[in-house]
């Protein structure tokens, strides 16, 4: 969690989560033991709940649907972001944020997730690691976000996003 | 999870996890119900465990003492860091990407961490978010991490390292 001394680092980025159906995401346990069979019907489900809430909102975020693309988070002032802007809390005020980080088709561009990985922790919770790219008239960006997902009553929402860009993106 | 166009990004980080004993951590429970008695108690090991994890990294580190300050991380090729150069993994490594990285005192410095917070997920894992702060003579720096953190039967280690650094250091 340090940084060498001279490093320039980029605004927060108020954005997370789509993602893109890569054939190289991983679902790995982290327990040695193999899990029991009604354990494993439990994490496959709870990975496919999660591969749909990322791909809504990868979706939402391709047609421009900003307010449709953030149904995938917490709605509650303890969602947090960490990021090179420190960490911001709350799901009040994310529309706003994201609206002004991208004001237009421009900005947004197109959105692809790879190498997506889920990892339940427990039953109710899971870490999802992943790479994301921006394909834009104005420049393409990316980087790698680690996301926490847990299941409520409504279903699976992230409750902690980290996200980062890459120091170079292809 | 998207940075806009024109960032510049620091390198990776090969660091992580410390802790400032923070009198301003908090200990929030992501699920509305209250926990049971004897969850709420397993919730209280934890938490105690993890700081302990933590705070031994810490000491290690500012006695300079890297290899001390790894134990807390979990001993697989697993084991996952992201941040500024993507998705590293494997704990194999490490202890010389950290040298590398932190040569001698000077780059070292004194380590402080601030602002914890230990969110449980479940019963044997948990989201731990915190600021860093590196006291250096060759020029301070800090930032931000999230940890997921696994409890093995040898104890509470790091499975997961999200880390930043902020664009201003105080």
């Amino acid at each position: 969690m340090l940084h060498p001394k001279g490093a320039k680092f980029a605004r927060f980025a108020v954005f997370t989560s789509l993602l893109f159906f890569s054939s190289s995401h991983l679902d790995l346990a982290w327990q040695a033991a193999p899990a029991a069979p009604e354990a494993q019907v439990a994490r496959d489900a709870g990975s496919s709940a999660i591969r749909a809430v990322l791909s809504d909102q990868q979706e939402a975020w391709n047609r421009g649907n900003i307010p449709a693309f953030l149904r995938g988070y917490w709605n509650s002032p303890e969602l947090t972001f960490a990021g090179s802007d420190g960490i911001v809390r709350g799901y009040a005020g994310l529309l706003e944020r994201y609206q002004k980080s991208y004001p237009d088709q421009a900005h947004m561009g197109e959105l692809k997730f790879s190498d997506l990985e889920i990892h339940p922790l427990g039953t109710d919770s899971a870490l999802v690691l992943g790479h994301w790219h921006l394909t834009r008239s104005v420049g393409d960006t990316g980087g790698v976000f680690s996301l926490v997902f847990h299941r409520f009553p409504v279903g699976w929402r992230i409750i902690h996003d980290h996200t980062s860009a890459q120091k170079r993106t292809p």
